[in-house]
């Protein structure tokens, strides 16, 4: 850590500063320049940044030098993690295509949709029984009896099941039901969610809030890995910008940042980055070219009349070309699609 | 509400959204131009709001006319809410003015923390017992036993007392100890919490998520009305930008649009605004003179000892020199402090 | 074009409102909902598009139908343009790779520089002559003479050229020297400089502006075509946002957009986009899959060498390996490398 | 300077680093820690500030420690700059309101809108004759005749002009027939721009990058006065950011930390930071409260016939309130108006 002094200091201030580092039994070394002075502090980082530094008198600011995050970095752990989830492996050679409609929409319904995903070629299968709306007015989801509508499709189809869960009340229930967890994108700092997927057995799919950074983002997998659970995805959503043509920023930039610092798989959703249908495909052949293990899509038979997220949901047709095509592309990065 | 067709749009999709709106019991007029065809929908906009129009064959684009809040609007109520706290009135004529520490620091602490406050000038005590840490590794607050901390404060000084609430099983709890229930920035969008303190009888102070846009805040603080309590305070705290040069950017603006949209009182937090001390001050003039209600600041005896914050902490001297400025901008502006 | 009107309008005021759009030879068709009127005007938009119709007493907002843009439209020219240059076709089936260093150094060092992308298998050469830079104490390039080392650089290799035009009184001596014109970011909106160059008849690539939207770009590329001058290349090169772990945000879901609203070749730049040479090529081959017609590079044989933005150049070595797996994914996306 | 390396680096690639700073005259010290060693470099900054230290085998990171700005700095300069033009002063303890029209609309016009906001009790008069407009088939402006309008209003009305130069081919003229030369937001990194009107002997008012980050703005400024004019006025108008209630982010909390970093004069302009005039007198307020030595505003006797930003101006009972309650602000801080 580096404590950069005031230009006008006083002596009794940086004598303060040494006592207040010294008192945390750490050793700081101080070097005077011809402009500033800065303190360079040697030793466990964690300890002092805590402190409230920038409160003292003398001090301007505050340079860190380690990243806060600890298990999930790929320092701690060099080789990448893969999660296996009935057979299949995220974070492996292959890529993972995860698909299915934004929500559950009747035990019927959501058979149907698991069958058109395997059918398509896809690997998982995705929809929302608690469903966080932006509106109160807005068709909420139908909460446990979707978990049991969900069981039925994996009864019915093989496919293994991710849903989300958004209140530490329920995570419980949700985990007796499905395979993975979702941590959804309004949730990633609802810190005593993440304690309780912490403490379950399952895989967690925690997306990246919409305008997390990157180190709050590894953070929030730092907080479930904490409690013990070590099978986090790391799910880039794209990101909320000044550019409003699509309903967020397709950041595939991103893919290379996180798996150059965290060793856990990363699986994208192109379609809330881009909120538009016809994107979709671009926008997922962007991020596995990223390097990212995976996709996931909202598909649905006949997305006008979907239940909710409608306009960026792709249909049959569109998924069985997707996914034909990432397929090409997977294997021109020397990797594949189980 | 207004659909944009696409340019080559045949006459059979114009016949089938045409369809489909009138399925709905709504009118459509259909205009057709040089360059696009447009259907304009007369009639209750939140029936069709709901629908993935953008999903169908034929529709470029979907422009909406209603802001989607009602219970919040000033349409709905052009009088402003005036909320009352042991006889302090947020919303009315009077600047309020709340203040203290990040977090409950001890049973000792907090007491002489409030006493502060209230020699200083302020009218509400604030301190965190839960406390949303973006590290695991972080002090987490002193959880229930800082809520007896915080009645025992107001025993002692008389102030009314807010405290934030991360978690839909803490409101019973919180509710019992405090006056005001304040919701976080990151759970902004927590909607089974914003339910839960929507069923309760007392004031919510709601944080502006810190890349929320206006509409999104007000449709959580709909979320909070449509479950029957019409309590709630909006605190825009700024929001989070490319300037990294403070922690937030001070979007003083806001609060004319949010003044302009709802009748519901406007609080600020300039020290998460800022994110430094010797800002704080300054900021708070802005929202003051933008038209805010008030403003909530962080202040501690010593801000280098304090347990979480310190860095955007203002002491007590400043405190009382922040109120006695406020006081003349107040009037300044045709309002005064109580 | 829509005019929502306020709630509380009056008749006298849609009257005025209905007087200023016939005024324009336009029709006005009023429609009275139940909870606003709104004026729907058929017509030439451009005519309105103008008038500062939020100025006027009872209108609440303004929503405009068309784009604002029209020789770039792909509405306009349906076909794809395609920008031959020395025999190298910008926008065909083949993706194209443009390199070289931020700067030119030197004439040995230009030759030297050129030669190495031509035998890594580049197509076009780049080196900046006239530099712009954040601070006045900065290298600013070596101006007229750089101009002419590139010239030579070309004749050395036979690669064609582009560099960087920043002041409208350079366009002429620029355009004499060498094959393409950039625009760079900081100019995207110095609209003088890009009225000059719609009067060469030299092709143009203009750099999207680091916070520029979509609309705002495009319409940039309309001031150069609306001069006569129909030879551009649309240039994505990340944009600011909030996230600062890279130097900007890779928005690779622009490509598919632009690609939709345009008939404009798209050539994406990585190395802007992350700012670190690690992330190159990740970031090269997501605009490449999301549908870009090429990338243009920063590599230099020793980029710790270089005189400029070192820190995001790539060397030969991984140039080579980098084109090489670009044309892999090309292929995966049936197109090719010439 | 610190020179971060990563937990892998080798003893060459350190003595490689070593040996590069020692070659440019400075010292490194390097401090081996449990989990990274760094290398402290004192001296001046500048010198390797320039060197591309990331683009070397073993560097992780840089993290600089000065500011890059010299002469703008109020460390180089600790009493604050004040700037007369016209017996008024921009700086001092008085706040300067500057207001007019967006355009010059013509001779007898623009004398009509001079002779308004001397009325109003404004003290400059602002109106572009060079008008930079996203689209090429706007209203560009009367160019070098609109100078010789504006000309005429100061003779007329005896209110010193401020008017827009885009071109630097137009600085001498624009410099011969008005009081101070604005640079706008779209050409705040124009840098040959810059440096032409760091040549004459006129106040410069330098508009903020709608997306430059503070240090950029402050670099800019330090290209004016790298070629001998100090006569800058700063001038935040609002940044662009998510949300788009508003036309731009109007980011009050600036004014504290530019004043903190320069000693230059801040006058910041509310129209362009909000673009719809019902909110300019909040926005104006803020501003001044936040600590601005005035602001500029767009007015005119009838904003609906406007020729451009109509919609964001105010007429002149609007702006003889608000200059009034400005007044009453200004006093509130121990400030007035001329």
């Amino acid at each position: 850590m580096l404590i950069v002094l005031k230009p006008n200091v006083s002596k009794e201030e940086i004598d303060h500063i040494v006592d207040k580092i010294r008192s945390l039994k750490l050793e700081p070394h101080v070097s005077t320049g011809v402009q500033r002075t800065i303190i360079t502090v040697i030793g466990d980082e964690d300890i002092i940044r805590e402190q409230p530094l920038e409160a003292i008198a003398g001090v301007e600011s505050v340079k860190t030098i380690l990243k806060p995050f600890k298990l999930v970095s790929s320092e701690t752990q060099p080789d990448r993690s893969v999660i296996r989830v009935n057979g299949i492996e995220i974070g492996g050679k292959n890529i993972v295509i995860i698909a299915g409609p934004c929500s559950v929409e009747g035990e019927r319904e959501v058979v149907e949709h698991a069958q058109m995903v395997k059918e398509s070629g896809g690997h998982i299968f995705r929809a929302g029984a608690f469903k966080p709306r932006t509106s109160p007015y807005s068709f909420q989801g139908f909460g446990v009896q979707g978990l049991k509508f969900l069981a039925k499709a994996k009864a019915e189809t093989g496919l293994p099941i991710v849903t989300e869960v958004m209140d530490p009340r329920d995570v419980g229930v949700v985990a007796e039901h499905v395979d993975i967890l979702q941590i959804g994108t309004r949730n990633m700092q609802n810190f005593n969610l993440l304690k309780e997927v912490g403490r379950i057995d399952k895989p967690v799919l925690l997306k990246r809030g919409m305008s997390a950074t990157v180190n709050e983002f590894l953070m929030s997998a730092e907080y479930i890995l904490s409690q013990g659970n070590r099978k986090v995805v790391l799910c880039p959503r794209g990101i909320r910008t000044f550019e409003d043509i699509t309903r967020n920023t397709l950041d595939a930039g991103v893919v290379p940042v996180i798996k150059g610092l965290s060793h856990l798989p990363v699986l994208c959703d192109p379609s809330h980055a881009m909120g538009l249908k016809d994107y979709v495909p671009a926008a997922a052949y962007a991020f596995i070219a990223a390097g990212a293990d995976g996709v996931m899509v909202e598909a649905h038979p006949r997305p006008e009349d979907a239940h909710s997220d409608g306009q960026q949901t792709i249909d049959a047709k569109t998924l069985v070309a997707m996914i034909d095509r990432i397929r090409k592309i997977a294997r021109a990065l020397d990797r594949d699609l189980p």
